[in-house]
Parts: C-alpha cells; sequence; structure tokens
C-alpha cells in the first residue's frame, strides 16, 4: 500500500512510463501521506488492444488508479487525484490531431483483509 | 468514465479482441446511460498465464468489467451487464471441447475523487 | 468466482507463474469456501515496467488480488488472505539483495450485477 496503476494507450509514443512512475511516486511521497517511501507499488501498462468510444478518430488514453487502505477522507482522496492528475498532463507533448483523455481514480483496499511481508528488507 | 476491460485467455483463437471492443461500446451507447460515447473507454487483454480451477480439462474465460462512476442503481447495474453478456455469447464460434466461462462485473469508481481531463478535444 | 489476479515483476526469474497459479488454485479449494473448483478463475501477468518508492534500491514485488462475490465475513476473507500469502513466501528462492514485497488483497464483487453463464460444461 499504495499500488499504482498506469494504463496508457500504445497511440502515445512520446509517453515513456518509467519516467512516469518515478514522477507519480515522487508525487505520492510529496503529498505526505505515506510513511515510507518504499511502501508505494507502481506499474505500467501499455495497451494495446483498445476502442474509445463509436466514433472513428483517432483517440488515446492515460488512466491511473491508486488503491490506498480505506480509512482516508475524500478530501485527501481528492488532493491525491489532482496531483497526479497534474503529473499526467505534463507527461510528453501530447500528439496533435489524437483526442487524449487522462484520468485517474482512487480506489480503497479492504483494510481487514490485506496482508503482506516483506523479504530482505 | 465508463471504462470497459476485457480479459480473454489465449486459447480462444476465434475471438478478435478488436471487434469485440466495438460491439461492447456499441452496446453502451445502445444502453442510453451514457451522454457521450467519447467518455468509454475500453480495452483488451490477451491473459497467457491462467488456469481454471485445479482438473486438467482445457478451459477458457472471458471476463469483463466495467466501472461506473458511482450513484447507478442495482437495477441499472444488472441491464448493463445483461446487456455487455449477450455481446460475449456471441462474439465467436466458441471451441469444441473447452469449457469456456463468460461473466461480466459491474464496479464503482468513487464520485468524488475522480478526476479527468481531456486534450485535443 | 472468484477471480485471482496475481502480478509479478520481472526481476524474479526464479517465480513459476504458472505453477503460482496451481498452488493459489490449490490452496482456494482447500479453503471449502467455494462449491467447484471449476469457478476458480486465476491468471498471472509479469510486469515489466514498473516502481517501488523513490530510492535506488532493487526492488520487486508480488501482489495477489483475490475477487469475491460479496457477503462473505471479514473473518474468512482474512483466512483466505493468509493462505494465499503463505502460498506467496513459499513460492520459490528469491533473489539476494533484491527486496521483495507480497501482498494479498481480497475485493468485493458486487453480487447483484454479476452475471455468467458457461459453454461446454
Amino acid at each position: 500500500m499504495p499500488h499504482l496503476h498506469m494504463e496508457y494507450t500504445a497511440n502515445l509514443p512520446e509517453l515513456n512510463a518509467d519516467v512516469a512512475l518515478i514522477r507519480l511516486n515522487n508525487a505520492l511521497v510529496a503529498s505526505g501521506q505515506f510513511a515510507a517511501e518504499f511502501d508505494i507499488k507502481s506499474r505500467a501498462v501499455k495497451v494495446e488492444t483498445f476502442k474509445v468510444g463509436t466514433a472513428m478518430a483517432e483517440r488515446a488514453f492515460v488512466h491511473v488508479k491508486l488503491a490506498l487502505l480505506s480509512g482516508r477522507s475524500g478530501q485527501i482522496k481528492k488532493q491525491l487525484s489532482d496531483s497526479l492528475l497534474a503529473v499526467l498532463q505534463d507527461l510528453c507533448q501530447w500528439p496533435t490531431g489524437v483526442e487524449v483523455q487522462l484520468a485517474v481514480e482512487i480506489l480503497d483496499i479492504d483494510r481487514e483483509s490485506y496482508v503482506k511481508t516483506a523479504i530482505n528488507h
């Protein structure tokens, strides 16, 4: 906890996913919401097969899901999603002629049943 | 919003994922639940490593998750999952001798913390 | 139902994902919580692009999500996550010098809108 998932469509060649994760993780550390930077586990997946809507226009999206142990307030969650969206907007030069949608979603992880362990830490 | 994820196992060679997403998106537009076709963001992932149950039989699955901003009624959600399952059932000639499971799940997205923006729209 | 997702980072070459899924499914059957082994649908995804925290240390993670139809008690969920974590810990010889985090999360599937069908069963 937290777990961050970033999906991005394959028609965004300027997006560097490794750099994106570093910046997103830095934003999470800067939020002050997480005791240890070590706990932030982020991954990015390039989406090769996708369809936005039904029209023929060229479209793309980047979608970030941040999963947190349940208990944080709506206000804190909104601050986190705003800060992650700000990172997304600044990730790259977006291609002209492509309609790009950026979104950030916050999910709760059920705290009672979440278990974890660390090896070599 | 909405976000649709389709997973399908790699032992379904007749399934055309691009066509599947077009049909699923068309079903969502036809539901009348979404103001703009542009908002429907769908992706498909072929699952290469999977295991259904513990028996030796050859098995496959297609699983669709539809994530909606919270607030829709259970009845509306059920109508949406029924209509998506109907699309799945008709996607292809299912292989004989393979036990195929099709499922559709509806998830809520926390409305308060969801943020998005569009570029070039 | 249930649906199990396992993510593992690409820097864990000793982890055999096929074997992992068999063991995880066996643990679910052994829990006695599921009427039919056939219902357990598990998949594993190798995560190629990931970042744990912000430090330079080499880090890895394995993350299991188990999605269940809503209604099980917190105690049952905790027993399930504990048993899956025990499987993860024993999956392989973990690499020395890599900080590995293992976690298991239980999610509810909205029961009212979940639909499924089986072909050739």
